[in-house]
Parts: structure tokens; C-alpha cells; sequence
């Protein structure tokens, strides 16, 4: 069944659980390394043809999606905001956005003339997996991409981005708003150019606190959540530390809620009501553990979505470079066959 | 009423909301700084009379409990694992442990012995704040512990210490054995040196699915309480990202549980039940943030807390050293005014 993943995502029955891994194109598979031996990160996401090339590497473990080989901060730069990765660290931006002046400067672009490379990855991608594998467009949310913007890089307390959500209060807010308009305008410009399903990524507002998502966060997000809807695709709506945050987020909208492992999937989902759909939840550290004890947990994950269609298997984060591919295909394997017998 | 704070632990009725900090004793104050510009931190450890002088501190602020100066990593020195603070770093382990063999060569010793300057300080303390002001002592948990001897410092995926957890189980038995016995000694020898409360730290173990952590934390843990509880002092037991961990963690004991602020008091509460009090929750980065931000969120949690004993107001998590003094100042008072008037 070609298409058991987008089923999934709309909650009709399928004849095996799907499974796809977040960040399933990457270090961890040699075919990328050697790719990567010859072109930066950016460089493949800019050239259509290789960023597609890349994408197409991890069909080889059978996982049922391909998504979009891209990076979640690409649209900081058409907007004025330019980074770069240095050699085996996270990114980097060139000017950390600080105060009113550098909230102003960001320009709400054109998707065509700003990510066109993008669009025409999906469209070659498109066309190579048509009716064989579902196609998936992603974007960065607003929290996430101004954590980038604003603390200049990866963070671990995300002070800064708070000081300037409770001390500017009205500059938090245009700069979310310009953000929220990016990212639906280059969701919807994935779907045009082939998207299947889209999934949001709000990697890190499990930093923030309920009432503090609740008020400068959930109504951006809703904002691209409702316009998306309208296009018929499903959406996966994406966040890691989120256990208390799951019914906001649901709230803000989606069709299908992404678990990280810190929370049961039993619990998550009984939580949220069973007309959402789930994706998730391995710790990705399980890809590296010894056969029997990851067939465990993949039986536990398993089991606690038994019962009713609308799971998607996958990891509650991405992929870690050390990951043995070998342990990849056993795990897409193990939830088809083990979800078949259900 | 100066033991409002022990009898909040208790769940008994209180003139205010007691309020302390953790990390309240710390870079944020002028004093401590002055006395850093002579001293290392550890030194400061290592010298009561110093360490009492520290603890000290903070009562300027008008805050409900004394909590000792001290570090979670201290108990990893006399166990054969010495580390050390590197100029605005955090902790480094000279050798972390990575297998049997290291797991194998850590001690068990005699907290007197090993620990005795911390008991000194607790001694001296105790008389200096006799019937004016609580003594809570401190240790870090297991997991959180082993996170440092096995990562060698802070962490931000946790990725080898899972890896040992998931690939050697016996391994993992001995190493938490070890710890629990080490932090279970510590603890009581702290509440025989003077303590009146005690908080466990089990700072990073929101890092774990909660599967994870019933099956390799969670029996350690409960061996540590259950000793604690039969000498008959009030302990916290608090962790960071449990938002779906809290009721393993109530599991695994405390009378008192420590919510961080991704998660909301009342739901937090509910959940866990009223026959356990809980303590917390406001962001750290809070403390920073204008007057009116602060006074609303202060204001949010007495009211999720309101109806019945067993509230501690305290942080999620600790201080930041950029924290203005002022406002330590201004939220005991808040919190002592608002709660007076509910």
C-alpha cells in the first residue's frame, strides 16, 4: 500500500503501520556522507537535483515517506537574516536579531524568488515517487526560527528569546507575525509544488511554559494552521518537551500531533482524543541499542497504539549521525510485520 | 511565622506562601560575587565556616528557607571521580566513566569522612538560623549524577549515558546502586548534621521516556526515599521536563514535588493528587522580565495554587546570574502580600 502513510495521517484504516524517520537522509547513511564529502549543507539544499538525490537515499530501508532534504532555517535568509554552518556545529547567525530595528529589517519574501530552489526540488521529487512514495514539505515554526534568529544559534536556556518576548512585548509580536507569514506562505508554496503532507516544526517551544505558549506562540501557529488546512493536505504538527503543552498545540491546529519519547504515546493520545492522529515516539538513542532491547520498545510503542488507525511510526527527534543504517531497516521492518499480526 | 516553609512541606495551614529560590545563594548577588573574586566555588565548599557565610546571603531578601551552599557533583570526588569547574563552564569530569571497569573502581565511602565539610557547614548553620529560619539540605539523583560522571560534563542529547543504560543493563545496576547508596548516606548523614528538609535533584531526568525511567531509574530512587522517610523530614523531590513523569516520580517518593515551569501548577497538582504538596514553578528568565510581567505571572501561580495547603512558591529551576537582586526582593514580598489576601 503505497500511500499507508497519508492514510494514516487521515486516520483511515491501512494494512501495516507506516514508518519514516526524521532527518532519515543524513550522516548516519555512507551514501550521504559521500555526498557530503563534495558540497556543503547548504549547497545541497540549493542545487534541486542533488537536494532530490539526497531525499531519495533512506527509500532504501523501506520507509513509507521521503521528505524534502532541506534545512529548517532556510527562510531566515531570504529575510534578511543570513547563517552559516561551521564545521561540526549547529548554525550560526551572522547577526543575531536583538531589538525593534532588527525585528523592522526582516522582509517577508516572495517564496518563488526566495526558496525557488525549494519548490523545484519538491517538483523533480514529485514526479520521481509519484504513486510509489508519499512526499513530505516541512517548515520551521515561528518560535523555532526566531530561537535561531534571536539567541544566534542552537540554545540551551533560551533566555534571550524570552527576555524579548516578556520585556518587547510589541516587537515579539511583529516578528512572530512576519514569521508566521514566511512560513505560510512557503507551506502553501510546498503543497503547490507537491507536498503531500507538511509537518511544522516547533522543535523547541517545549522550552516554554503553557501560559506563556498560550499567549505569544499558539495564535501565530494557529494562523498558519488554519490557512494550511484549507489546501486538503494533512499537517503534522511537531514538537520536542512537549508533554504539557499537547492540547495548545492540538489547539493551534494539525491533523496529526508529533510525540517526543518523554511522553507515553498511550497517555499523549488518550489526552488529546482519538480525532487527532499521532506520529512518533522512539528515543532516537534506541537506534543504537542492541536488537533485543529496541524490539522491546518498538513493541511498546506499538502496542500503545493498537487499537485504531491514525499512528505513525517514527522517532521523537531526528536521527543521530552514529545510527547503524542496518538497525534502520530492522526497525521498519519490525513495525510492519509486528503491526500486521495486530 | 518563620517555619511556614516545613509546615507547607507538610501540608499544614500557613500564615503565606513560604518562597525560596534554588540557586538563590549564587553570581546574581554582589556579596556572593565579592566573596567568588577571592575563592573558588569548591573551595567555597570545602571551608564551612565559608559555605555558611554563603548560604547566609540570600536571607536579605526575606526568602522562607536557608538551602546550604554546596554542589550536586561533590558526593564524585570521594567516590574516585574528581572533576572540576572551568572558568564560565560548567563541571568537567577528569575521567568519565564509560564501562564496567570504570563503574567498577567508584566507592562507596563514609559521608564523614568524605563529605564531613558539608556536615560542618550544616552543623554551623543550623545553630546560627535555630528558630528563625529552615535548613533544607541537598544531593543530586542517581540518574542525574551518572549524566555527569558518564557524559564528563553537562549534556544536551544524553546520548552516552543511554547508550550505557540501553546496552549494558547489569553495568547500569551497579552504577545506580552505587550512586543510590552514596546519595542515600549523604542525605541522612545531612539530616543528622541539621537539615530539616531535604531536596533531591534529579535535575536532568526529563531526558528519559518515562518507560525508561520506571525500568532504570525509578527503583533507585525509591530505595533513597523510602530510607529518607523514616527519619521523619519533609523531602522534595525535584526534576526538570517531567511534565510526564510526575506521577512516576511521586512513585518513586517525596512529599513534596518539584514542578519546573513547563508544566501548570493546578494541572500538575491534579494529577498527582492533594495528599502530596508541590513546590514551584515560575521561569527563571521571569525574574528578569518588568515589574508588570512578573506581578501577572507571580499572580497566575498563587491562583492555580490556591485552596488548600502544600504550596512552596519557588523557581522552575535556579537563579540566573543575571537575574536583578531587586526583583528576588520583590516577588517574596508579592508572593508573602498576595497569598495573605487569598
Amino acid at each position: 500500500m503505497w500511500d499507508r502513510f497519508i492514510r494514516a495521517c487521515r486516520r483511515e484504516p491501512v494494512d501495516a503501520t507506516p514508518v519514516w524517520f526524521m532527518r532519515q537522509a543524513g550522516r548516519y547513511m555512507q551514501e550521504y556522507r559521500a555526498i557530503r564529502a563534495k558540497w556543503g549543507l547548504l549547497e545541497i539544499c540549493k542545487a534541486p537535483e542533488l537536494a532530490a538525490q539526497v531525499t531519495l537515499q533512506p527509500l532504501v530501508h523501506g520507509v513509507d515517506a521521503a521528505i524534502l532534504f532541506a534545512d529548517i532555517l532556510l527562510p531566515l535568509e531570504p529575510m534578511g537574516a543570513p547563517f552559516e554552518f561551521a564545521a561540526g556545529e549547529g548554525p550560526c547567525m551572522l547577526s543575531p536579531v536583538s531589538d525593534a530595528r532588527g525585528v523592522e529589517a526582516l522582509r517577508v519574501f516572495d517564496v518563488e524568488e526566495g526558496l525557488g530552489f525549494v519548490l523545484a526540488a519538491l517538483r523533480i521529487l514529485r514526479r520521481e515517487l509519484e504513486g510509489k512514495t508519499p512526499l513530505i514539505g516541512f517548515a520551521g515554526a515561528p518560535f523555532t526560527l526566531a530561537s535561531y534568529l534571536v539567541e544566534g544559534g542552537r540554545s540551551s536556556g533560551y533566555t534571550r528569546i524570552k527576555r524579548l518576548m516578556y520585556d518587547e512585548p510589541k516587537v515579539w509580536c511583529v516578528l512572530m507575525n512576519k514569521l508566521a507569514e514566511v512560513v505560510r506562505r512557503y507551506l502553501r508554496a510546498q503543497v503547490d509544488a507537491g507536498a503531500q503532507v507538511v509537518q511544522l516544526f516547533d522543535s523547541w517551544v517545549g522550552a516554554l511554559a503553557p501560559v506563556d505558549y498560550q499567549e505569544f506562540v499558539l495564535p501565530h501557529v494557529r494562523t498558519i494552521l488554519r490557512d494550511l488546512e484549507t489546501t486538503g493536505v494533512p499537517v503534522i504538527h511537531f514538537g520536542t518537551g512537549t508533554g504539557a503543552l499537547l492540547e495548545l498545540q492540538q489547539e493551534a491546529g494539525g491533523h496529526v500531533i508529533g510525540l517526543d519519547w518523554r511522553v507515553r504515546l498511550d497517555e499523549a493520545w488518550a489526552r488529546l482524543g482519538y480525532d487527532v492522529a499521532v506520529q512518533g515516539n522512539l528515543d532516537p538513542v534506541l537506534l543504537g541499542a542492541p536488537r533485543p532491547m529496541l524490539d522491546k520498545r518498538v513493541r511498546t510503542i506499538l502496542a500503545q497504539a493498537a487499537g485504531r488507525p491514525g499512528h505513525v511510526f517514527n522517532l521523537g527527534h531526528g536521527i543521530l549521525p552514529d545510527t547503524p543504517p542496518g538497525n534502520v531497516r530492522y526497525v521498519v521492518d519490525r513495525v510492519h510485520e509486528l503491526s500486521q499480526e495486530q
